[in-house]
């Protein structure tokens, strides 16, 4: 049941036996059904998720618009984890795009952890690091990259999302019109 | 001489007399003179540093054009930490606007107290989080808040920048013209 969780510690750290018994439990198990949210705008973030299987879509209101931030396929880390850090309601809301069961991590959990052992400050270091690097090349992709190249780096690295996510998703997570979108993947049909 | 310093660490953990001692035995003190850099476009990040004194301007280029990411007055700590995390050439110039005295701690360092204590991985984390955060924000910031709201900040948390840095550095900050930026200020002296 697990074991993709344990294989996802090791990019962390090393945890011996009785650390992992520890921090397994931790976590809460549930599924989130297709279309329900997993977090409100409005709600403090309180877990972090490992999505162990399915597809959740992160998503935002700008100007009465509602903007598609990212996606989480199986086997990624799900929160608000600005939210979660600082204990303050969230602007983002996170929805499954199908069924999802996640193994969930509470803020009280993560802190009785920090409270533990080295190994736990270590991951948690880890984490706040590898967030902070997604945000910085996130930001740097969307200065830089235009939303075909995006798209064709998002069939790359996550093909089971183009099958499974509605097509005014990904438009707007690539920033352009349905339409816009439209002509990019005929362009690259015809290419192909 | 490392007052200062000293009660910036409280800000993330308490140190004890031990750790405290071999915590400050791993900094540097260098002095970047005015105008200078201390770091180049497209050298690795190794230092994170704390500002002891002075004024440095953190810079990026994009099509040609320079713009000014953000300020650091005295007390912050500044680098690349993308690139120092990544040990990948940064895409960031940090120079110093006035002489600028700081408290260096290398990549090899702030591995080396990782491995010695628990305390430092907790400081690490809470630096990362902080980071992550000011990014959270940062970009929060640049969609919500008008290039005037901006201003005013900038001027109520860091008056001294104001005086010390040249105008063109800060309309580069706001995203807008020094012309824009020029009627801005006209309007704020009117209504004080």
């Amino acid at each position: 049941m697990f074991e993709n969780l344990i294989k996802n510690f090791k990019s962390y750290v090393h945890f011996n036996e009785e650390e992992l018994v520890f921090f397994l439990s931790l976590f809460e198990f549930r599924v989130i059904k297709k279309d329900k949210k997993l977090l409100q705008v409005g709600q403090v973030c309180n877990y972090v998720s490992y999505i162990n299987n399915g597809l959740m879509r992160y998503s935002h209101v700008i100007d009465n618009t509602e903007h598609t931030v990212a996606f989480f396929p199986e086997n990624m880390w799900v929160s608000d984890y600005g939210s979660f850090l600082v204990r303050k309601p969230s602007d983002i809301a996170i929805e499954a795009l199908e069924d999802t069961e996640l193994f969930l991590l509470s803020y009280d959990a993560v802190q009785r952890a920090y409270e533990k052992n080295k190994v736990f400050e270590r991951f948690g270091r880890i984490m706040a690091e590898r967030l902070f690097l997604n945000l910085v090349d996130g930001a740097s992709d969307m200065r830089q990259k235009s939303p075909e190249t995006r798209y064709m780096e998002l069939i790359e690295n996550h093909p089971q999302i183009i099958n499974s996510v509605p097509l005014k998703y990904i438009a707007s997570y690539l920033g352009i019109t349905p339409e816009s979108f439209s002509r990019i993947r005929k362009r690259i049909s015809t290419r192909s």
